[in-house]
């Protein structure tokens, strides 16, 4: 298989592109469509501060490495959340995130919260004691998250949070949400959700490339992750949906690129409108001042009760 | 497995449905639910006279045999199409359309037209040498299904015509039209398509049933049919689709149902709108009469010139 670009030894294949890539000219490929991606969608200014929630895994530290090497202004933030689970899962995470930084980009900023620490429970406890988590942490853990990244972009002047999803990730999520026809969430689905009433702008510059190349540009820099995913999204119905996927991939190349970049076209010229759910008003949280509609305490603080 | 209904033994379990029944009873339901289908969609009325498409498969056969037993005014129609590929198969399928109206209605009406004879050339042979059928004759067929079944229906003053799409075929086809965001056909998609400039009203009372149960209904009834599907179909993305759509309801019981009944109810709603595109301006074939947008010929007369 031959580069084609150089004609040398290609690593990569990547056929809804019809491009075969070596190391060096994948590596230079993968920079500038991250950097057209950022552009096409106005995600943020070459002036911006912007914060790379950084989780260990492939996706989000390799988002880190691609904005500072293009010279973006990008700190990253890690969040403690205190899953063990036995395998030591949030430990093993930061440590990704540290040896991130110590080997790639020693001048970077890295920004950690502790949930524990900070609130005094970690993540799989407070899912345990509160009605939000019955079964699986996941909705505690989103809604944890949420909060805080906001409030760290607030507080720290960045000008957009950004995160790692990838296609893949976007286009289970537009299967999920077209397969109920959650017409609120089809509305706003998109690469960039603008800020609003104190909740921060949120960009995905990853969002047109497929998992399997955000994992080949980490192998190619040779960016040490962590490979278990979180031992709670196991058997998650997403991950059936990227299967099936994946199995629509191999049997139309391009499949997946389409489905979602037809759907932001469609949308986008009014060929498919959505009614948006009227998002209610938001008033700021009596004790943490973030924007909430429901009433006094918002919905993170109410978890601390 | 008991039946819900009466304790005896239950012959399937319909999980979409929470409902397990013995062969009289889903026998019973499966005709209650037809007849609700039939009235939920306003698709004809008692009087009407109906025009079934019958292809010897499982779900045009019940079809035709729950409208008889219903007692709705139903001739079937049988397209001899000439597709033999060493199995026979159109002759099998008369077959089974004959020895259907012998054992079970003896005095129902099947209209036959045979496309060879009537034409003068199988679908196979006109696919072999017209542009249109490049590949597979599968464009080819639909034209001259579509064309003949709307000759007969208005020769013979039939208000719509029947046929046995079931849930399935239903879903796949939305899949499809959903993962290309086509939105012309989105915006058409539904159980009862409307009659419009000389062509035939169009109804499909199974659209309610899954796939297995029209099967079985088939069985306990002791209705014959062709196990084959069409050679030409194999491997076809529908049924990939079947098969990714049955691997969803395995995951999470009725989602199939939920993915269609949602988008129609969401788009009766206004909750999403597709745009339609311009129909065209419709005016008669200078001849067969039928509409056609092409100017004088319609597409299927030009098939033959």
């Amino acid at each position: 298989m031959k580069c084609s670009k150089c004609g040398g030894r290609a690593v990569i294949n990547m056929r809804q592109h019809r491009l075969r890539l070596c190391a060096e000219h994948f590596v230079e490929w993968f920079l500038a469509f991250a950097q057209r991606t950022i552009e096409r969608y106005e995600m943020f200014a070459p002036t911006d501060k912007v914060l790379v929630a950084v989780s260990g895994g492939k996706d989000s530290l390799a988002l880190w490495d691609v904005l500072l090497r293009l010279n973006y202004r990008a700190e990253g933030m890690y969040i403690g959340l205190g899953i063990d689970e036995g395998l030591g899962y949030s430990d093993k995470s930061l440590d990704m995130c540290r040896l991130f930084v110590r080997k790639h980009h020693p001048d970077a900023v890295l920004n950690i919260v502790d949930v524990e620490g900070e609130y005094g429970q970690a993540i799989p406890e407070l899912a345990r004691t509160h009605r939000r988590g019955q079964g699986k942490p996941c909705a505690v853990c989103g809604l944890v998250k949420r909060h805080i990244m906001n409030r760290i972009a607030r507080d720290g002047g960045f000008a957009a949070i950004a995160t790692g999803h990838n296609m893949d990730d976007e286009v289970a999520v537009l299967m999920q949400n077209t397969l109920h026809w959650q017409t609120g969430y089809l509305a706003r689905q998109a690469p960039v959700l603008v800020e609003r009433d104190g909740m921060a702008r949120k960009v995905k510059p990853f969002v047109r490339f497929y998992e399997r190349e955000s994992a080949a540009y980490a192998l190619v820099q040779g960016i040490d992750y962590i490979y278990d995913e979180c031992p709670f999204a196991k058997g998650s119905t997403t991950n059936l949906y990227k299967e099936l996927l994946n199995q629509l991939e191999l049997n139309s190349t391009g499949a997946k690129q389409q489905f979602y970049l037809h759907f932001l076209s469609a949308r986008e010229k009014g060929e498919v409108t959505f009614v948006e759910t009227e998002p209610g008003q938001l008033q700021p949280c009596t004790r943490c001042s973030q924007p909430t509609t429901a009433g006094n305490l918002c919905a993170f603080c109410r978890l601390w009760e």
